[in-house]
């Protein structure tokens, strides 16, 4: 049942390193409860046991009881802890009295991420009484998104916005013949707590558009290779779907035909894949066809789907990301950070149970540091998931090491109605990832990149959790080799590369709150600051001789910052008051302004491009440190050293780039008199 | 043997309109002379003949005498003109007198030569006596390259840099099934005087560089088309041949295997293709193998090819075009201008016969406004040739008008001595354009792009004709309708658009000499001032608050000025005496610095800018104004129409793109309160 590890690949086994299992297999282990996902946790328990000599039992004598609360005949130990275990299917409670660690989950599933959990925990479930904990996951949706092609497209190859080789489902226009590899990403997703995923392109060209029909078969057998480990199937589907696949004259949502059509392709899918999960729709977005065409809002665009997917228990993730992508860079009132608030919040309401409204962490487009996008505090009747990218887009292509934990949890912590208010964990039911996962042996290119998915299953899971204390989590179950655990000298190696990664990255790329000073077309990898200032993208700075920044406020700008609730419209409102790292996201301010820091906007520019770039050799240095050392496979080590060395050289690029283009501009000298070109 | 018309295409026929022909096709004409060239003389005349009514005779009652000097039995009339005719087997002597017009040519080139400068002539070759006249080619070289892949390139296409569709010679790989349209293109090169076409580009891939050995077939059918119309075939050859063909293991220009490889293949190749022209040769430059690799100069490299060749006539085509294209924007002391004379002109003397050095126009790269290349004036023992671009990269690539022949006329016409000294056109043996022709089915893209190609091959024939008169001939050839001639109104009508197009062009893109303000990547269309700024192509403007331009001078800047003779080093390296239009290629000035024109470089950047996307309204008018007419035909009327509107959509973003930048920059308004952004 669980996947052979991926050959010769040190990091193929990714945060299941074998060796991680130890503390599990050396165990007396019973298993109680029947169903799949019951067998999948058995037989990770004989594999663990097999390897360490630990042993399966039924009862007597067990270190480790695992069980579901619902199984009949559950020992002593368990059946104190069954009522307790009930509140969630996806749960369980831990105990350890008397020398016996006790797991009882709500489900099935809960059994699974129980499971995994002890795997976390190691000896420390085993080494002292523990009262009674209970674990639930804080999202109901936590899935990734993978923005694969079936058929490789001209511009945007097999995955778009992939940078980790080939896709893990799709090759040349079919499905990969070897699945092997689907299913240990399953197990994978599982045990960081991730229970979805769509396995094409948001962007649904020819070829993909058919998985829904004559291509279903194709999705049926990834479908077969994720279920064991409880993750469920999405697939992303064209709105034009009745048109191009069905024949129909219309794809408007409120024709009985169309409805009929989807009603009648939705059923015909769940009677292949019961479990089907639902489907994932980019509509009236960058090309991709929508509810508009027809008069119909995107309420009626997404109730359309709800409605074909209700009867079988499947949901519709509707994405917000919906704006004018045909700007003109003249017209300075039009402003895309409006968009998604502008199409969305007058239809809280409207939208059925079943279809969850996805929206981007900011109102832009996943840029290195963006606001919370305010569409997330605007729709309190209306099911809400939260989308990030895992996959480095804007964040250095996993070419450079971008922790991206301490961003998301920024987002799932900001209180939109301010301190003591809910937070974006409590009102979004969904945290989707985009996939940073390709055919690469390390699976993400860059292999500390891994810690990423790792850290979004977990938020998903609990977003109160530590990113550091993720990242302990992630290394502690990556780089395990034997019963010593890992050496300190490691672990400290990696935490200084990665914990502050984020604010390093954003130091050298993205001042202040400023975005897109990236190659622009299909790049979006190393700097130009004027890459999108005259195109038709909607995403300027309006940098010139005296300043920069783009006035969003209510009294003088778009009015943008009035889209959001007090005291933040107020706060982003007030030049005093906005934080520095947005402040040129909401206001054009001289290159003289003085930031709450105390320095100038210019000379901030100058000392955050000097550090960035400086910190990147320290990054560098601190790997190198251990090279000669067993600390870490030789691959691994060479990867990470082959990135770290394009890290420095593209962070002193975009030192220079941008502290000339800005000096030529402002004319202001470094007042640290250091080299600008 | 002439080939037929494209269907359905009333500008397939191009500058050989059938009406074209009806001054020669009412006559009696006497051919005299045999051999290929005479026979497709004699059917030309036969063809038309047939349609105008016209008679092919022996030599009573002719109205028209065509023959070759060489002929034994040379009618009287023509006899006297023998002597004469016999200077150049490309020329022609040609006279009128007692109603009889006789054209006597050096040779059967001359003949066809002479053939289609009596149909340019039409009526007025026939209309009164004539003294004798004396025609020859002042360019030996008179060639066009095609830059067409075999096998569509992954980010180029199947034409690099081609704005017409596909290649007319290859599609997908493979050589084209049907060749008519090849057969009509020599036809075309030679009514307007070319000799030669290299049928690859000069980016050699893997499959292309096979033509040279089992692909030599392909070849060989193109030379079979070209043939009949006097033009010979050469091939574009990677200087790695050896190696990627032979199994080498150097391309070693010194290596006596590698000679041979050469020489054995060069005679496989005339065994196939007796009148074989030679080779072109991209080396050591963007990529491209070259002698560098071996410590080896581009004389001993040209020399391994041309020695090769010798022995068969033929003649290499090595492009001086060489420079470092991984340039750190960082440093402003290595200057790209300066790269051709600093690799070449040591070289000079060193070449052999029949190595000609191909140069292109400028120091850089094919921009709407460089100086001249001073390697043209710094080799007086070499042979050279000027290169051209025909395709407009950067010129509006087929959807702007823009006639090029007044920017040749300036480039042939500089006098790098001075006034009273040598031209460029006297010291250069050949000119070679990069073809601006494909599938299209107006050959060109733009219909009126056609004109760009026929006064190539005009200028290369004679450098001292005028561009308006050559663009009268192309109006007049191209579209008659009936004997009734060209309606005034039309000829004024292309004369409006096209005479000052270049220049408009210029206004609107490239102000005072500054380059590649344009798309990066492979784009080049449409304004991005920064984007070559922080590349590593050597591509700068050099922009700041302050001022503008290249600092080439000795005294203070790179130093390109003194690769110049005096005057023009002087010239160029005084701010004072330095034209306007280069100002900035060859100083950095104070957006305040007043031009010869009284007006400030700010506001000469503005003005331009208003002025020259204005223009593009009165040409747009000028053509909406035949709508309604029966001028053209309806197809070129749409297209022209069509291209027209995207270029006034074009010229206004320049205008707006350039105007907002430099504003933003200099903070300098507009002294006449026009709308900036």
């Amino acid at each position: 049942m669980s996947p052979p590890l991926l050959p010769n690949t040190a990091f193929g086994a990714a945060w299941l390193a074998p060796e991680a299992f130890r503390a599990v297999g050396t165990r007396r282990v019973a298993v109680f409860g029947d169903g799949r996902l019951t067998e999948t946790v058995r037989r990770e328990v004989e594999q663990a046991c097999a390897r360490f000599g630990g042993v399966s039992v039924v009862e007597d004598g067990a270190d480790l009881i695992l069980a579901l609360h619902s199984w009949p005949e559950l020992p002593a130990a368990a059946e104190a802890l069954r009522d307790a275990a009930a509140a969630d299917p996806e749960g369980f409670v831990l105990s350890r009295q008397r020398e016996v660690t006790v797991l009882v989950a709500g489900g099935p599933a809960g059994l699974l991420y129980g499971f995994f959990h002890l795997v976390r925990l190691g000896e420390v479930a085993f080494s002292a009484d523990r009262p009674m904990e209970q674990h639930r996951p804080a999202m109901r949706r936590r899935m990734v998104d993978h923005w694969d092609n079936v058929a490789v497209h001209d511009v945007m190859g097999q995955v778009e916005r992939g940078y980790s080789g080939g896709s893990i489902f799709w090759a040349d226009g079919s499905l990969r013949k070897d699945l092997t590899r689907v299913r240990a990403y399953g197990r994978l997703l599982a045990a960081c707590g991730v229970n979805a995923v769509s396995v094409n392109n948001v962007n649904v060209h020819a070829v993909e558009a058919r998985l829904l029909t004559d291509r279903l078969d194709d999705v049926a057998a990834l479908a077969d290779q994720l279920r064991p480990y409880g993750v469920r199937v999405h697939l992303s589907v064209s709105f034009a779907s009745p048109m191009v696949l069905g024949g129909l004259p219309t794809a408007d949502p409120l024709d009985a035909a169309v409805r009929d059509w989807w009603a009648g392709t939705t059923r015909r899918v769940y009677e292949r894949i019961p479990d089907f999960g639902g489907y994932v729709v980019k509509a009236d977005s960058e090309g991709q066809p929508g509810p508009f065409a027809y008069g119909r809002s995107h309420a009626d665009g997404a109730n359309l789907l709800a409605d074909a997917l209700a009867p079988h228990g499947g949901v519709v993730h509707w994405r917000a990301f919906v704006y004018n992508h045909h700007q003109d860079w003249r017209d300075r009132s039009t402003d895309r950070a409006r968009a998604a608030h502008d199409h969305f919040a007058p239809l809280d309401g409207q939208f059925r149970d079943n279809a969850i409204l996805q929206v981007k962490h900011g109102p832009i487009d996943f840029q290195t540091r963006e606001p919370v996008s305010p569409v997330l505090a605007a729709m309190p009747r209306t099911r809400l998931a939260v989308e990030v990218q895992a996959t480095q887009e804007y964040t250095g292509q996993q070419r450079h090491v971008c922790y991206l934990a301490p961003m998301w949890r920024e987002v799932l912590d900001f209180q939109p109605w301010g301190p003591g208010g809910a937070r974006i964990a409590d009102v979004a039911g969904g945290l989707v990832a985009v996939s940073n996962v390709g055919d690469d042996r390390f699976w993400t290119g860059h292999p500390l990149a891994q810690a990423n998915l790792y850290a979004f299953g977990r938020l998903a899971w609990d977003p109160g959790l530590d990113p550091t204390a993720i990242l302990d989590e992630w290394i502690g179950l990556t780089f395990p080799r034997d019963a010593s655990g890992i050496p300190e000298r490691l672990r400290r190696t990696v935490h200084e590369l990665m914990d502050d990664s984020w604010r390093t990255y954003e130091s050298y790329t993205a001042p202040l709150g400023v975005g897109f000073m990236v190659s622009p077309g299909n790049h979006h990898y190393g700097p130009d600051v004027d890459g999108y200032e005259y195109t038709r993208w909607g995403t300027y700075h309006f940098a010139d001789r005296d300043g920069i920044g783009v006035d969003r406020t209510w009294a003088t700008g778009t009015g943008f910052t009035a889209q959001y609730p007090k005291p933040w419209s107020g706060i982003y409102e007030s030049l005093d008051q906005c934080p520095d790292e947005l402040l040129l996201f909401f206001h054009h301010v001289p290159y003289s302004h003085v930031l709450h820091s105390g320095t100038t906007v210019i000379q901030h520019i100058y000392d955050t491009h000097f550090a960035g770039a400086d910190r990147t050799h320290e990054m560098r240095s601190r790997w190198r440190e251990i090279a000669d050392t067993d600390l870490v496979d030789p691959d691994v080590y060479a990867r990470v050293a082959e990135r770290l060395d394009e890290q420095v050289r593209s962070a002193e690029e975009w030192r220079d780039h941008i502290n000339t283009y800005f000096f030529r501009k402002s004319g202001v000298p470094d007042a640290h008199g250091r080299k600008i070109y």
